[in-house]
C-alpha cells in the first residue's frame, strides 16, 4: 500500500483517512497559520479544505475543492478570512459525495451567537440521530455526520455555546477529534476512546488544536500535550485579552485506544502521535518483521512511499542493503484524467517503475506498510519480476486486514479484502505471485508502537480491522458489524 | 429605463425583479419543459437558475449561476434531473449575496418526505420569523426569506406536506408567488394581495405553474387561469396515474392588488398578466401619455427596449412618425467586464447609440417606460443633442417613483430617486437637460392597465412606489416604511 | 432572417459577415479606443477579437475567443496593450476553424520592423498564392488568407513597410478592407471594387480607420470620409509628433461596387455606408416593397431585429399599423448549449414568441430583410398561425438569393438556398406555408440604396448573390463560380 | 538541491532542464504510447506538453499547458490524435515565455508535405540564424530556437524531407536531441557532441526515440541503443508496411560529451544514460564523497528527493546509518498560489520538515546532489539546527557551479551562484551556517559516472558549469561566455 493521493483511484487499493482539523485562538495571522497547519495535514485529506474565521463581529468562511495550496495561500482568500481566531478542515474524496455542502467547517447561527465545527472521525449512531432530528423539524443540508452535531448544539437547552457543545457530544457514539469556534472560544474534543488524535499546541501564547504534531512544526509552534481521550479543552479569549484554558471530562473515564492505523499508515512520519514518533514506530515494525520473518536476500526495497521507514528498519535489522529499487513518479497528479482503455492496459507503471539495475539477478525483499485488496502488490511483483529479479519476497509491516472500519477510515467491502479471499497466507502469496509473503503479527505491531504485546482484556489500541474488536457500539448497524450502505439524503445535488 | 440585464450595473439606473418560478407535474420531459419555461422567464432574473425534479424515489437538484441556456439545455444536466415532476426558479444578482446557497429551489427532507420550494416575491416579516426560528434551534444556511418558509414547513405539526405548506403560509406577510414540489404534489400559491403573478397552465393534461403566460407559450401549453390572490392550488398525482387539482383559500378574502410595475416594466410584452395583455397595456400608457402631454414634434423615438410599446402607442395617438432613433447594442453582454476608467468615461454609448440621420435637425419625443434615478435619461438626452436634435422632449409612461419596494423589486435608496431630489418636474427636466419632461398620471396608468381610474379607497393595484400606500404591514421595519439594511447572516461566505 | 448572433447556429438560416476592423494612430488611450470601436463593430463578428498595439519599442498583442466586452474592457488586458497606436479585429465563428492561430490581427517581424494586419473580406486567389509561397519555403501557421498577405509583405523587396504593403496588395484578387500597423504608420486600404466598407475618422486630430461609421460615433470621433475603392491611405507619425496623411491609388481606376448586403443586413442601422444611411435605405426598401407588393392587412409585423426598419417603412407607406407582433428573447445567449433533442423539438420559440393579442384574428404582413434557406420563415409562419392569425403574408426587403459569395460572407451551399429549391415564388410560398410571399425587385433594392435602378453595363453595387455577376475573377475556383471545399492546412489543431 | 517541480519557484534555488522528447512509428496506439512516454519524461519539463500525430492524410496537433496527465490521458484528446505515427514534447516554464505558440512540437507545411519537430537542448547560434532568416522574408511566430530549424528545413533546396532536415542541422551550433515526424518517417538526431541524450527503442517492431530509457520501461519497450553523437537515424514506413531504419553521420566525427548534469540531477534514477545507470552513478558519487570527505557522525540524512541515492552511497561507504531525517511534503503542488507575505515568512518548511526524533542530539551529515545559489541549503541547515541537531555537516555530490549553461539548462545569473559569491569553501560554509561543507571533486564525479578521472585534453563529458570549458562556439554571445539577455520577439503576446 502506498501513500494516499487521488491517483490511487487508478488502483483502488488503499485506505483513506477522512479528515484533519486545525484551529488557533488569538493570533493576528489566524487564517494564515490555519492554512499552513492544514497544509501540513494535507496527507489526511486531499479532496477539499475549508477555513472559518471570526473577526469580532462576523464569521467568515471559505470552502473549496482541491488542495490547501490551491486556494488558501492566495492573498485574496486569506484577506477574506479576517480576525484573530480561525479553524479549518481538510477532507478526502468519497465517491459521489463531493458536493461543497459537505465540506467543513460547518457553521450554525445560534441564538447565543455563531458556532463552527470541524470533525475528524465518524459516528456510529449518526444516522440514528439524524432521523430523530428530522422528525423534530430539523432541516439537514449536508449528508455528513457533522451537521448532526451542529443540530444537537442548536437544539441544546444550555445557555453557553461551550455547554451546548458538550451537551451535544453526550449524544454521540463513534470516533471524533473535533474543533469548534465560537465568538470567544476555541474548543477541542476527543471521543471517550480517543480513537482519532488531537494535540494541543502553543504559538507565542496562542493555543492551537491540530490533528498531528507536524502541523505545529510547520509554523514553529510548541507541542504542549495531547488532548486526552474523552476530554474537552475550552480556550477562551477573556475581555482583558488574556486567554484561559479549561479542561472538562464530561464522560465516564476509559482507557485510551488510539487507532493503530495512524501509526501504520495515516500519520506523517515526522509526527508524534500519543507521545510516540511515527517514524520510529514504523522502523520498529520493520525490525520486528525482520525478526519474525527473516530470509536470505540481496536487497531490501521499499514500496514507496509508505513502506520506506519499515524497509529501513528491516534493512538495519537484517543487514541486507537498502536500495531504491522502485522509483515513484510524483507527476501522477491529482488531475490525472480517467485514462483511455489503452492507457489503462499499461497498468501500475504510471506511478511506479522498477530501477532495473538494482533488481536484475537479485533476491528482492519488498517491504510494504499494509495490504488491503492486494491488487497493487500483484502488479508490483509482476513489475519486479519483469525487471529480472531472481526472487521476490513480500514483507508487510502490519497484520492482515479482515474487518471494516466505521471510525473515519474508508475501507473496501470486507469481501474485497485480500485476507478474506484466501484461506491461507500461502494462497495469498500464490495469488500475488511472490516467492514468499509474511505479515507482521498483532503483538509485533503492538510492541513496535507501544513497547508491549496486546493486552487482550483491555487492548491499548483500536485494532478492529485486524481483530474484529470494535471499541464502541455500532448503533446504526443495529449492532451488526457488517458493512451496509449508509442512507444518503433524499436529495442528490452536484456541485 | 431600459430592460434589465446584468450590464445595467454599468449604469445602475434600473429596477430589478427578484425571481421567476415554474413547475410541471406528470410530464415525461419534466426537466426539459421546466428549463424552457425558465428560459422564457429569464427576464425576471439573470443571476442564477435552479431546477429540482423527483423521480419517484429521490429528488434531484441542479443550481447554477448564469442563464438558463448556459447550463440547463445541456443533455448532461437534463439527464441528472430525471422524473416526471420538476420545478425551477430564476433569480437576479443582488450585491454580495451571490452565494450558491441562496439559489433556489431550496429543499428540505421532512419526516413525511422531501419538499422543494421556489419563491418570487419578498416577505416583510422574514427577519422577524428568522430570529424566532433560530431561537428555537433552527439552523439557517442561506440568507434568503425562502429558507424561513422551509423551516416553518419542517416544524409544522400537520401531517401532510401540503397541509404543512399552507400552515407555513399563514405566518407570512409580504408578497409571494410560490411553487412547491413534494413526492406526489405540485403546489402553487399567491399571497392574499396577489402582488406577484402566477398562472396555471396545462400541457397535454399536465398542470403547470408559471410566473407569466409567456412560459406557457414557449412550450405550446394552454393557459388555464390565474392562480387567485390568496389561493393555494394543489395538483396531485394519484395512484392510478390521474392528476387531481384542488383549490384552497386559507386566508381571509381580499381584493387582488397586482403590482403595477409588472405592467410598466417587468412582465414580458407578450404575457397576459391578470387577464390583460402587457403589450396592449403599455401601448395604452403611451396613448394616454400622448393625450395628457401632447406636443408638436417630428419624430417619436423609444428608449429601447422598454419604451418601445409605449412609443408606438404615443406615435399612433399623436400621429407623429415612430422611428428607431436610438440603436441598442445587444452585445453589451452579461460578461462585460468592469471596464477601465478610460472606457467608463465614454459612458452610455456602450449600450445605446443615436441614429443620427433620424435625429439631426428634428424635434424628438423620447418615450421611456419609467425614470428611476435619472442618470440614464441624462446621458441619453445628451447623446440625442450631440446627434443634432433641434428639441428633446421626454415622455415617461409611468408616474414618478418616490418610495422603496419591499415585495421583490430591488429599488435604490429613496434619496437617490430622481423624484426625491428635485422639488418640481421643471427642476428634474432642467437636471436631465431636456426641453420638456412629463410623466403619466397615476389615473392615466390605472386606466391604461385596468380601464378605470384609481379607486382611492380600495386601489385595484399595488402602487406604493408611486403613492406610498403599502398593501401589507412592514413588520421587519417596525412599521416604518424606510429603507434599512437588512441583517445578513452572521456568516459570510463566497461561492 | 434575423440579426446574427451565435445562437443562430440553432437554426442555421442566416448569412454571416466575416470581420470588422478598427485602428487609431497617436491617441494616448489607443487600446481603449480600439476596444470601444470593436465593440461597436461586434455585429460584424462575435467569435473572436484581437488588438495589437505598439508602444514605441515593442508590439503587444491580445487575441481572445468571445466578445470584445468579455476581455477587452478588462483593465488588465488594456494595460497589456500600451502605446498610442493600436488596431484590432473582430471575426465570426466558422465551423472547425476556431483555432486562436486564425484570430487577427496577424503579426510579422520584418527586417524593417514589425507589421500587424487585420482584414475584412476574402481573397479569390488566396489558395493559389498560398501554394506558391509554400513552394518558396514560407511556413504558414494559420489557415487564413490574411497570413498570405503577411508573407507577401515579408518577401517584398521594397524598403519601407508601407511600400511592401502596397506591393503585396498588387497580388491580391477579391475583397478586402484592410488595416495595417507598423512602428510609425497606420494604413487603411480597400480593394479596387471597394466591396467591403472602410471609413476614415478623426478623434481630436488622431486618424482612425473603421469598417463602419458607428465605430466613430461610440467614441465621439468625427467622420472624415470613406476610404475610396482601390485607395491606400497611409497615416504616419512624424518625428515632430505631427501626423501626415497620404493617399495612394496604386491600381487602375474602377467604379466602386459596395456589397449590397451591407445595406440589406450586415451594417448597423445607425451607420453611414458609402455616404448613405443604412436605416434610411432599409426603410426605403420597405417602402418600395409596399409599392411593389401591396395588400390589404390589419398589421405590419417585423421579423426582429433585422426586419424592423423595413417594416416601419412598409407600414408608413401602406398605412397599415406597425406592431411588435413577434417578441424576441434576448437571453438566447452565446453560450446556449447544444440543447437536448427534446428541447430542439420545441423549435424556433426559443428565440421568438408570438405576441398573441396583436396577432389573433388579424391579417398579418411579416416583413423580413432576406430569406436564405427559408427554414426560419417556415417556423415563424407556423408560430404566427398558431397564435391565431387570419392570414400570414411575407414581404422580403431584398431579392431572392441564388449564388454563393466569395468575398467574406459565409453563404450556405447554393443547393440549400430556398431560391434554388423551388421553381416559382408560389412554390416557395407553399413550402413556407404563407398566404402570399413577395421579394423586393433588384431595381427596387438599387433604388432604395442608391436612388437609381441597376445599371446593367456598370452595376453600381456588388450583387452577385442575386444576379451571378461576380465583380472579380475567381482564380481559386479555376474560374468556375461553384462552391468547392477550400483546402485547409495539412495540420489540424484545437485551441 | 531537490528535484525539479514548479513549486521550486518558491525558493528559486534549482536548475531546470528544458525538455524531453518522444516519438514512435507504426504503432496502432501511437498517441497513447507517446502520452505514456512523455509522462515518464515529465521530470524533464512540467510547463507544457504537446503531441503531433499523422493519420496517413493529415497531421493532428494538441498542445497544452500543464502536465501530460492533465490532458493527454483524456480519451477525447487521444481520439483527436489518430494515426500510427506520433511524437511529442514536454517543456518547462520559463518566465514570460509561456505562450502556447512556443509549445512544441512545431509544425510546417512544406511543398513536399508536412513536418513536425521537437527539440531538447539549446542553440548557441539561434539568434544569429533567426536574424538572417527574417532578412530573407521568413515570418517567425514563436520565440523558440526550434522554429529557426523549421525555417531552415522549409527553405532547404533538397528534395526529400529527411534530406532537408539533415541540411538544416548542418547550420546549427549548440545542443540538440531532436525528433522529427514526416508523412512516412520518424527521425531522431543528436548534436555532434551528444550533449543531450536520446535513445532508440523498440516496441513490438516499432521504433521509438526517447530522451531517456525510463520512457521505454513505462510501455514495456526494449532498449536498442543510444542514438550516437552526430548521428541522424531515419525510420521510414515502407509501402509494404515494413519499417526501414537508416543511420546517417553527416558531421565530422567527434568524441561524445554527454552533459554531466544529466547524471547529477536531471535524468530519472532508473534511466540508463550513455550506457550507465543513473542511480548507480549517483550512489558512486555518494561513495566517492564519503572517501574524499569523511567524518564522524551519527546519521546520514538525504535532502529529498535529489540527494537520496548519493546519501545511500555515502551511508554504505561510511557505515553511518541512513535515516529519513527530512520529510518532504508532496502536496506542495504545481498550483501552489503565490503565497501571502505572512506565509512566505514561514519559509522552507512548506516543502520540507525535520523528522525531529532522528535529528535531535545527533551529528547529522546532510547529503545533497548540488548547490546552486545556496538559499535552500541555508534554510535547511537552520531547520535541522532548530530540530536539535548537535552538528550539521553538508556533503554535496557534485563540484561547485561557476558558469552559465547555454545548452538547455536554465542557470541563474553567474553572480548569484554560491560559488561566485564567496572566495573559499569555508566562507560558503559559514554563510550557510553548517559545521562543515564539502563538494565532490571533478575527478570524483568523472570517476563515479565514467569510471575514470577527467581527461583534460579530451574531456569525456560536458562540464562547463564546473570548469568553464564550453564544448561549442557561443556565436550569439560573440564568443563571450557571459550571460546576456536574449532578444525576444518584437511581439509580446499572452496566451
Amino acid at each position: 500500500m502506498t501513500h494516499p493521493s487521488l491517483d490511487d483511484e487508478l488502483y483502488g487499493d488503499t485506505l483513506r483517512e477522512e479528515c484533519g482539523v486545525f484551529g488557533i485562538l488569538g493570533h493576528p495571522d489566524a487564517a494564515t497559520v490555519t492554512a499552513l497547519g492544514l497544509h501540513a495535514l494535507q496527507h489526511r485529506g486531499q479532496e477539499a479544505a475549508g477555513i472559518v474565521s471570526f473577526d469580532g463581529r462576523q464569521f467568515h468562511s471559505e470552502r473549496q475543492h482541491g488542495l490547501v495550496g490551491d486556494h488558501f495561500t492566495d492573498p485574496g482568500t486569506i484577506n477574506r478570512l479576517p480576525g484573530n481566531m480561525a479553524m479549518g478542515h481538510v477532507r478526502y474524496s468519497t465517491t459521489g459525495e463531493t458536493a461543497l455542502r459537505n465540506v467543513q467547517p460547518l457553521f450554525a447561527e445560534l441564538e447565543v451567537g455563531g458556532i463552527a465545527i470541524a470533525h475528524n472521525g465518524n459516528l456510529t449512531n449518526g444516522l440514528t440521530l439524524r432521523k430523530r432530528l428530522i422528525a423534530q423539524g430539523a432541516i439537514c443540508q449536508s449528508t455528513s455526520d457533522t451537521e448532526v452535531v451542529l443540530h444537537l448544539i442548536a437544539r441544546s437547552q444550555r445557555s453557553s455555546s461551550s455547554e451546548r457543545f458538550i451537551d451535544a457530544l453526550g449524544a454521540l457514539e463513534g470516533a471524533y477529534a473535533m474543533v469548534a469556534l465560537t465568538r470567544t472560544k476555541l474548543i477541542g474534543a476527543r471521543d471517550p476512546n480517543g480513537i482519532r488524535p488531537l494535540v494541543l499546541g502553543d504559538l507565542d501564547g496562542h493555543p492551537i488544536f491540530a490533528s498531528e504534531s507536524c502541523a505545529l512544526d510547520i509554523i514553529g509552534a510548541r507541542f504542549v500535550r495531547d488532548v486526552e481521550n474523552g476530554e474537552v479543552v475550552v480556550c477562551e479569549q477573556q475581555p482583558d485579552g488574556s486567554i484561559s484554558i479549561d479542561s472538562y471530562k464530561p464522560f465516564q473515564p476509559r482507557r485510551e485506544r488510539l487507532c493503530l492505523f495512524e501509526y501504520v499508515y495515516f500519520a506523517r512520519p515526522d509526527s508524534i502521535v500519543g507521545g510516540r514518533s511515527v517514524y520510529a514506530a514504523r522502523k520498529r515494525m520493520g525490525k520486528n518483521l525482520a525478526l519474525e520473518a527473516p530470509l536470505e536476500a540481496d536487497v531490501v526495497v521499499p514500496v514507496p512511499d509508505g513502506g520506506t521507514p519499515a524497509a529501513i528498519g528491516y534493512a538495519q535489522q537484517s543487514g541486507i542493503p537498502f536500495e531504491l529499487g522502485i522509483i515513484r513518479n510524483h507527476y501522477v497528479g491529482r488531475t490525472f484524467i480517467e485514462p483511455t482503455q489503452s492507457i489503462r492496459a499499461f497498468g501500475v507503471k504510471l506511478k511506479h517503475s522498477a530501477n532495473r539495475e538494482e533488481i536484475a539477478g537479485k533476491r528482492v525483499v519488498l517491504v510494504d506498510d499494509s495490504i488491503v485488496r492486494g491488487t497493487t502488490s500483484l502488479k508490483i511483483v509482476q513489475m519486479i519480476r519483469e525487471a529480472g529479479a531472481k526472487e521476490v519476497h513480500i514483507r508487510v509491516a502490519s497484520p492482515m486486514i479482515y474487518h471494516s472500519d466505521y471510525y473515519g477510515i474508508d475501507t473496501p467491502d470486507p469481501d474485497n479484502l485480500l485476507a478474506n479471499q484466501y484461506a491461507t497466507v500461502e494462497d495469498m502469496c500464490r495469488h500475488i505471485g511472490a516467492d514468499s509473503l509474511q505479515f507482521l503479527s498483532i503483538d509485533g505491531l503492538y510492541e513496535a508502537v507501544g513497547g508491549e504485546p496486546r493486552d487482550a482484556k483491555a487492548p491499548q489500541f483500536t485494532d478492529h480491522y485486524f481483530t474484529g474488536d470494535y471499541p464502541t457500539r455500532l448503533t446504526d448497524l443495529g449492532g451488526r458489524s457488517k458493512s451496509e450502505p449508509k442512507q444518503v439524503s433524499l436529495l442528490k445535488e452536484a456541485g
